[in-house]
């Protein structure tokens, strides 16, 4: 295991849309200048909440060209490159290595169910031989909400012994802290991200490296501060307040949700617009939900990066 | 609803793939014109025993190309075109049509889960109006196993009555007979296919229009001869023989064991690859596996139709 290329507060970064469904990339990259500015440390662009696997593979590759190309510096940088289909990860993951990304992020192959870890193992196994880039590091991505099946421990080991410079981290966004917890006592060292911030507090505590997550899109600026304040005496206030905030958020689907606020703050109905299986919400749902979290603090482009 | 334009016993034809892990478009379209000749009235390539989806959207246009080039009637070609990603489904269905498929078979989008019939409604018809190409014939594809979540009752209804000369069909693989049952009670008329050989004569007794199995790859003689004399007497005997099959073949995975059969068969190596999260049989369980079915009388590319 290698020193830590991404620790803090990053953020799957949601990807704009224009009103033909097309992701807008010059906005995109606008916007992740926002949340460098609004707080995270670094960025997960085509995560589960960038709507990333509702977009073809030449889509996120020219979405990441533009975000470089607008002068970001790849190294903060994790897209997300995983696939259900290897020629599709490899492709995605060699682009974004040579790009310079500090990172990548990868699901495992999700079409099949009931797969065995050998399976899996292979998958990732064969990926990073095709990528064949000693430049890359893998995180993975374990999310069986979506994906339903899982990267067990005994996978996340034995992917780490074989390749012990590229497989440096992992996301969890299994909703389940035993399961974090498990992953720290067994993988010291091992980029243990909690897969939202509801977990930040204890993720640090049990030596993770921060928290990759959703509401990083409209709640940077808090998340932030805990993180940098997280051995303070007020950590555990700060704790139950940023999880106060997410909870109003989640009141609609996270995706649509989050993108109501960025419209509202922004009065740009565009940013409403979701890829289907997702629909889109109103502009006055977003607003109504941009008053509930003004409430808590929560303000939106307002916010700064604590200090 | 209109004259069907799909019946019998198609198969999700089987993906040939190099040691290199590539597929092979001229072994694959030598491939269909075998299962034509053992059976097959028509095929179904990029199914899930397809491996589709671990294959990126150009492999597909590529194969699908080759294997209408080899002098296959588009016609009897039913494509599988779905995917998480509107525009790749959107570029699958459009060349399929315009290459002038039969039909093609759409999964829903199968990242997300929870979606609501709303949502999966938008992709379907966001879909239908970006093809935008009345000669399309769609084929549902509820296959919960895999998705999780499947294509219910209403949504069907409600796709029909929205794109009553788009929407024609549906595979139903959700292994649930009473599903199938309630969908030939409540469309009429629709082309209803039994995901698997098990449900074809009740499918067939029920009113549906035949079965897309995997087995086709292996046992469509068998199954053909069902589908060709299911009113016969014996039809209940010739249904119980090949679910008998089908239980040798399912004690392993499916994908790699009718590769294996394959392998054994034509004594080539080359067909026991399988894409990751796969893991390929060996060549001595392929063999052992072709001496078990043929003890139940299926004994490969020896197989004929029926008459």
């Amino acid at each position: 295991m290698t020193t830590q290329a991404f620790t803090g507060v990053m953020s799957p970064v949601l990807t704009p849309f224009d009103n033909d469904l097309k992701p807008n990339g010059r906005k995109l990259a606008a916007f992740c200048k926002q949340l460098l500015a609004e707080g995270c440390t670094s960025l997960s662009p085509f995560g589960t909440n960038s709507e990333a696997n509702s977009m073809s593979v030449e889509e996120r590759i020219d979405l990441l060209d533009q975000i470089i190309d607008s002068g970001i510096d790849p190294k903060k940088l994790m897209p997300g490159t995983g696939s259900c289909a290897l020629s599709d990860a490899v492709r995605a993951s060699k682009h974004a290595t040579q790009r310079g990304c500090g990172g990548v992020m990868v699901l495992p192959p999700f079409y099949y169910k009931n797969m065995t870890d050998d399976g899996f193992y292979r998958f990732f196994a064969e990926m990073i031989q095709r990528v064949g880039d000693a430049r890359m590091k893998i995180y993975l991505y374990h999310i069986p909400p979506q994906t339903i099946q899982g990267i067990s421990l005994d996978l996340i080991e034995r992917l780490i012994k074989a390749y012990p410079t590229t497989v440096v981290g992992i996301k969890d966004s299994s909703g389940d802290w035993k399961n974090t917890e498990a992953m720290l006592k067994r993988f010291p060292g091992f980029g243990i991200f909690a897969g939202s911030e509801d977990f930040l507090l204890a993720n640090m505590r049990g030596g993770g490296v921060g928290c990759i997550t959703a509401t990083g899109n409209v709640n940077a600026g808090m998340i932030r501060a805990l993180y940098d304040t997280w051995q303070s005496p007020d950590a555990d206030a700060k704790q139950a307040h940023i999880s106060s905030v997410r909870k109003v958020i989640q009141r609609h689907p996270m995706i649509p949700s989050m993108k109501s606020l960025r419209a509202a703050w922004t009065n740009d109905p565009a940013w409403l617009n979701v890829l289907p299986p997702f629909l889109p919400l109103t502009m006055e749902q977003g607003k109504a939900l941009a008053a509930d979290v003004a409430k808590l603090g929560c303000k939106g482009p307002e916010l700064v990066p604590a200090q």
